[in-house]
């Protein structure tokens, strides 16, 4: 193992995430807020960052190194994070909200997988700079933090790929153009794009600048950070909630069809078979929700449009509500459940499962039934028209399997904290998909500040898991990936 | 599809059952009940049995012709066996415990499946004769009607193996002698020893005659009903218990190893990775258990006593109770829903997803883990030092998804009742893994009589779909198994 190079591309990151925190001190300059959060934030991040962003050593980088290094990053990238935070209640004001560093730390680290579960129990109590500073870190994480490093500091190495596939959500990536620095920046281009809609949309709508651009940060990474307390419930505004409901499903889409549509192979992307699952699974979903709330609200228009912003809120693992789901009949609950198992598309900004799995599960199924009825004939299983390897099925399969393994183990370790069965299933449920509100007590107007510091640290992890889809992390605990080679 | 001998195996198996229904019509004789349910029920079985059972036709048999025979047998065998409950109801007695068909199917599938679900609510008003044949048909069901039925039917055909794969759990199947029926054979005499033991030590412990078989049936089945309303504890007696958990424990081991000791092949049978894993998991969760529900009893001995039957019965999917699970601390329940999911050894007469394959599952991870450190080595899967084939991972890995799948699916419907959510979740998940009680309002001492019809019946496909592991019945409803070929 290269750890050297690990550590070099690790604290290069860090100077990036320094970089980056100079945006919400601006802010909290501009709203005449106390600065000192960021302010001593920002040595501590140049201290490391510079320490380790400059080791020398040889450039060499195998998929183990990618997957180190990206595991190191998210745990760093959000333990740094949680810094602004610990010094606002050290520094600032005993708010009470945050009660230790780990709450700092779950939030941050909440933000930066584009979670959006909150331990805040009054989050407009907390200044402009520290929230803008909340959703930003959801920007910074939407399309990897590594994206972006990849995309500017092409320097340390062409084997960039390695870290790509790491980072890169889904079971099948392809490259966009040769370059791997390219292919992020294209990436990075449509992330804009998908961001300065719809702030302006937002603007239109009639939200003001500061909650149109923290508003358009936590859809387009669908993160689901709100600045209100009622999260889109709280601007009581028809508009915005379309909005949001459009992008969260565009930014839960794979970003290479976005590609292959302005590169005009149109009919490529349109055919992509885990496209038409996913917006299946959302037609359906959304039927199903619709009709089972309607006797709750006032029109069917109501009904509707509740029951698809829910569903694009959760398959898309953002995580805003409109509506409290603890008050919604136990079937939109399960439903809900379901959809935070099965998450948004692979190449997106979403976490879960992916749709793309789930898909060549169903079709490993099928194919097994197949061949129960004709033993002897071969049946291969295909995606997007093209045969898909035994080696990527088996490791689709065995994902998610891990995916179910860690989340019980998680519940168990939740359990500890004696809360209801569905406070501690879905806690982990909607932190390992990044959704963000899960049922019961930590429904989209509850806390999780309920929760103790050993639970708060497991949750925390398994946001990390299920962002960085669990084998970076399996890694970084195998004694193997540390020995030096 | 040779589907002429699909009815003729299946009209069969009929004629046992009706065979098997004196014996509960001789007890309803010996204690003077109304001999009725059993005396309407019978000439109905020997009617579609003889009607069935003598159809001509080719004897050619192919794996889908077995699984497709074992998925109609099961549920005939559900249908036939409720028509006592039925009779009951309507001729003797409208004690209004069974209000439909429906509940009468449902008791009978969680006696043949050997779940012990039940959706009475006052055991205890039964006759005697009537719980004697929901004791006896999860006795029937525990090693499997059809293993019966090649035993003594061996004119049915030579390629009868065919069944005994779809029939018998988990992952892999070696023939213990080269023919099906002496294999069979030799599986019934293990069980015949494994219900004669118990049976004759709880008459020691101070059960009556009639206490003593019922239980031990329910006991060497993996069943877990009971005769009493509070199940095991109704009989306040500690002796009982520790019968009850060993020999719970004895039925979830894999059969084929009591083979390989009585064959003094002792080493094998104890390097047993499959044995050693069950042992562990055992262990490790009774201890967990004992120290989290220690300050609810009087002494470390209680506690550990609770806590060991609690597990044995769970994870060899018994489902018998001392203590109210509702009552446990939530880690405790926790505990026990993975042990609803884990399951019992492949082999045996328990459910669930099966110790083999979890450990299968759990190789597989690490080699994936492996396999991405050092990416040029080559890795197999070994069990008990055997390299295990790929297509043999697959359909584990496979079964697993599906298993969840088919669980998600089930919740979906059961969630239409709108029960609170640990209600409808672990009355999914007890009902898939065959062990009888759930959490909350389906605990051990609750009843599954709250649901609606509509659940009861997805409840009992649940019960069927784990006891035949899933694709069996899933051949059931595939177009392309009925094809006449």
């Amino acid at each position: 193992m290269n750890y050297r190079l690990v550590f070099r591309i690790t604290g290069r990151t860090l100077l990036i995430e320094a970089a980056a925190i100079l945006i919400p001190l601006f802010v909290t300059l501009y709203y005449r807020e106390d600065p000192r959060p960021f302010l001593f934030t920002l040595p501590i991040m140049l201290l490391v960052g510079l320490a380790l962003g400059f080791i020398k050593g040889e450039r060499q980088f195998f998929p183990r190194e990618g997957f180190l290094a990206v595991g190191l990053i998210w745990i760093l990238l959000g333990i740094f994070g949680a810094f602004p935070f610990y010094f606002y209640e050290l520094l600032v004001t005993e708010s009470g909200q945050f009660t230790s560093f780990i709450d700092c730390l779950f939030e941050s680290v909440s933000g930066f997988t584009t979670t959006g579960a909150t331990i805040l129990t009054n989050i407009e109590a907390l200044p402009k700079g520290l929230l803008f500073w909340r959703s930003f870190s959801q920007y910074l994480g939407g399309m990897g933090v590594l994206g972006l490093t990849i995309a500017l500091l092409p320097s340390i190495g062409a084997r960039t790929l390695n870290v790509m596939r790491a980072e890169s959500t889904g079971p099948v990536v392809s490259k966009l153009v040769p370059k791997a620095s390219q292919s992020a920046k294209i990436l990075y281009l449509f992330y804009g794009v998908f961001t300065a809609i719809p702030l302006l949309l937002y603007r239109l709508a009639g939200l003001g600048w500061y909650d149109s651009i923290v508003t358009a940060f936590a859809t387009a990474s669908t993160g689901g950070f709100s600045v209100k307390n009622l999260s889109i419930a709280g601007y009581d505004n028809p508009a915005v909630e379309v909005i949001t409901t459009v992008f969260m499903i565009v930014c839960a889409v794979n970003f290479m069809l976005y590609f292959l549509i302005i590169t005009k192979k149109w009919r490529a992307a349109l055919k992509s078979d885990e496209l038409r699952f996913f917006l299946i699974v959302i037609a359906i979903a959304s039927t199903l929700l619709a009709l089972d709330i309607y006797p709750q609200f006032s029109g069917v228009g109501e009904a509707v449009r509740h029951a698809v912003f829910s569903v694009a809120s959760v398959i898309s693992t953002t995580g805003y509500a409109t509506v409290d789901f603890n008050l919604l009949p136990q079937f939109a609950c399960i439903i809900l459940v379901a959809l935070m198992f099965c998450g948004a598309c692979a190449g997106s900004t979403g976490g879960g499962i992916k749709c793309a799995r789930l898909l060549l599960i169903f079709k490993c199924m099928r194919r097994e039934l197949r061949q129960i009825i004709h033993p002897r004939t071969v049946n291969v299983v295909r995606l997007d028209g093209k045969v898909v390897e035994e080696s990527a099925l088996r490791s689709v399969l065995i994902f998610f399997a891990a995916y179910i393994a860690i989340s019980v183990c998680a519940v168990l370790l939740v359990a500890l904290d004696n809360f209801p069965f569905a406070t501690t299933t879905t806690a982990v449920i909607t932190t390992m998909g990044n959704v963000g509100p899960g049922l019961d007590a930590v429904g989209p107007m509850g806390s999780f500040s309920i929760f103790s510091p050993l639970s708060k640290l497991v949750l925390t992890a398994c946001m990390i898991m299920g962002r960085l889809e669990i084998f970076p992390i399996l890694i970084l605990f195998s004694r193997n990936a540390w020995k030096r080679t």
